[in-house]
């Protein structure tokens, strides 16, 4: 940015490939790493809240249980979702304006999560709650996938053979089927969101599917 | 900054060339960003609070309504304007002192949003509320555009002509609309602001003036 | 960081030099971001305490002015003390073990300053309020001075000569009569603080001592 | 990332060299950051709740020295933490796949480690509280460590040589020693932790140990 090399007299508007992603990528791992530290705040909440006359530090874990497992929970999942955007955008060269929405939009649901994981501490057997959550991390992984989409058909073939074989569309199948089991048989309650596991087996089965989308249109 | 090369024996005040905004930028982002992250924390603290025998996660979302709203609507809001600080600081060559100060004041209405963002939560009827939130939006659009007309009169022709072309005015000239609506007109509530997405249309109104405006003045 | 160049067989502890301040610089951003960003979280509290059946948004501004003052004022001391942190930064070539203490000490004292700022809202007349604030400042600026020397010794001839006429020591100075102030006069309240405004002038008198200190030593 | 230059026709997954760990440090830097910060958040919550007819700042300070110990214990650590961390990744050239998970592991002791703080704060005599933060840090140490090891390990000979002088186990096995004391004497409360100031010594004293795991296998 500090360049002093002559700028060339274009419209960058026309020329986009001058503006570099990393502001992009700085703001998202800023809102991403706010949004994971914030979780922990509403479990420091409940210390205060659970002080009696009786009470230890053991209490406050033992009456916490769920907001503490939801918080591990959502952790784990920003955690891996951050990760998958980390390997994503380094093959990325541009910002397009395009890029920037689909980024601020999948933003939205990082920034949001706190809100059903700080639901699924208050009411862990509602069925609401259990698919407004699934759901919530459904449109995380969706539009992820997306963006990987987008990123890919920016590239050219060679940079993009090696984007074909990455994670892609597997965690966001493997979250289409959890929320279905929310959907049906709610009873189950949290338990299918292990189902997260499989992704990487989902993923090498989708790859047939996902070199066809990857490379189905060239140019950007 | 970490180049081994010997530092010119010039005073680094009379060449504030030297001087990148790599780190005006990393600071604005991370206050943006976390801005943009705390604006959630209101609704993750209505959940205890709404907490009833009979509440579910659905009755979190229906007795809020308006807080929702308005977390979205001040999401949108900041992503919308850091994009276009993006998009205009990605043109700076350096950080001047009248510049940092400048963007201290915008960071300033950024940082300040989550108070009237809660207030039209709490108060969604109330005529003052309702023009302090405007009026908020009005000053930190009116300050970017400041800075673009900073940033443009320090650049030289041909990349000037890029910024030229840019989102300039459109979006303080539509909240300029908007606020005086809610002047004349309280009773419509916050539906004048989706003006904004008229905010392209008005920058292409704009654009003689806009050009004129950012070559006014020759200067650094 | 990713240049693929061999790495020298030297002890990297002997040269430091090759520790460039970058992640420095970041983490300190990140801190001050977030510090500045904190402050405005107390306000956006007061919104649901005011509310009340005839309370409107101008009440919750006019119940609350000692608080948004209090707010404001820090706003400005922290953002003034980032933008002095930037330019003594800019020249600082390496970040050298005892320079990262210094800094980890000096964002004590930004992190702390929401604490001291909470308190001149709650009791804006208690005289240990005022000097707990004003000392907290002081403590801030003097190491933000102390940090410009050990800087300034780390660096050649001709790049010390830039820092030279940098503002150095006038903040400290202006808080130091301040503080004296709130010992004495604690009924003056916080309006000594507007000395602060003088700090450009109280540079420029400094100016030979400057000058003396920060080449008083050679080497690093 | 910028780069014009033509991306080589290899897989980036077999090449995973092209990843340079700037956006995993970039990201690791924001969390600790705001880790940091937020252990302010309980401190400046104190202030309205203190709040009496004859309260003044004093008083706020005296009937909250646990909460206010337990903060800069917990800033002094993470400052130290993150200190360490910088030293040893300032020395990583990738960030493979495992790293990032173990970064993330890491990350996790950070955010959580406000929630223990508070308890201490709450039940400063609780020898579960105690145990409860001290394994905290333990973890967090031991996985630092671990990452040493890792990173040690991807480097040449030459660069592993600088590492190898580092403090590595010093600070683990303090930790090791300050936990094994809580189990047996909880009685003795928080004191054991200032044990940590041994740890440059421990360090010395684990060289050659250390030498011997960091250079141990010939690296990937």
């Amino acid at each position: 940015m500090t360049d002093p090399e002559p700028i060339p007299d274009v419209d960058p508007d026309v020329d986009p490939d001058r503006l570099g992603p990393e502001r992009l990528l700085a703001f998202s791992d800023g809102v991403v790493a706010i949004a994971l530290t914030l979780l922990i705040l509403p479990l420091a909440e409940l210390v205060p809240e659970t002080a009696g006359p009786e009470a230890t530090g053991l209490t406050v874990l033992r009456e916490n249980l769920a907001p503490i497992g939801s918080f591990l929970l959502s952790f784990l999942v920003i955690g891996r979702f951050w990760a998958a955007h980390h390997r994503v955008f380094a093959r990325a060269r541009t910002a397009s304006r395009a890029l920037v929405q689909w980024n601020l939009a999948w933003l939205l649901t990082i920034v949001v999560l706190p809100f059903p994981t700080e639901m699924v501490g208050a009411y862990s057997e509602d069925p609401f709650t259990l698919r407004f959550y699934v759901g919530t991390l459904l449109v995380s992984a969706a539009l992820l996938s997306w963006m990987t989409v987008l990123i890919s058909r920016a590239l050219g073939p060679a940079a993009r053979a090696g984007l074909r074989d990455m994670s892609f569309g597997g965690t966001t199948l493997a979250l289409v089927v959890v929320f279905a089991v929310t959907l049906v048989a709610p009873g189950l309650g949290y338990w299918p969101i292990l189902l997260l596991f499989l992704s990487p087996v989902l993923d090498r089965l989708l790859r047939p599917l996902t070199r066809r989308v990857l490379t189905g249109s060239a140019g950007r």
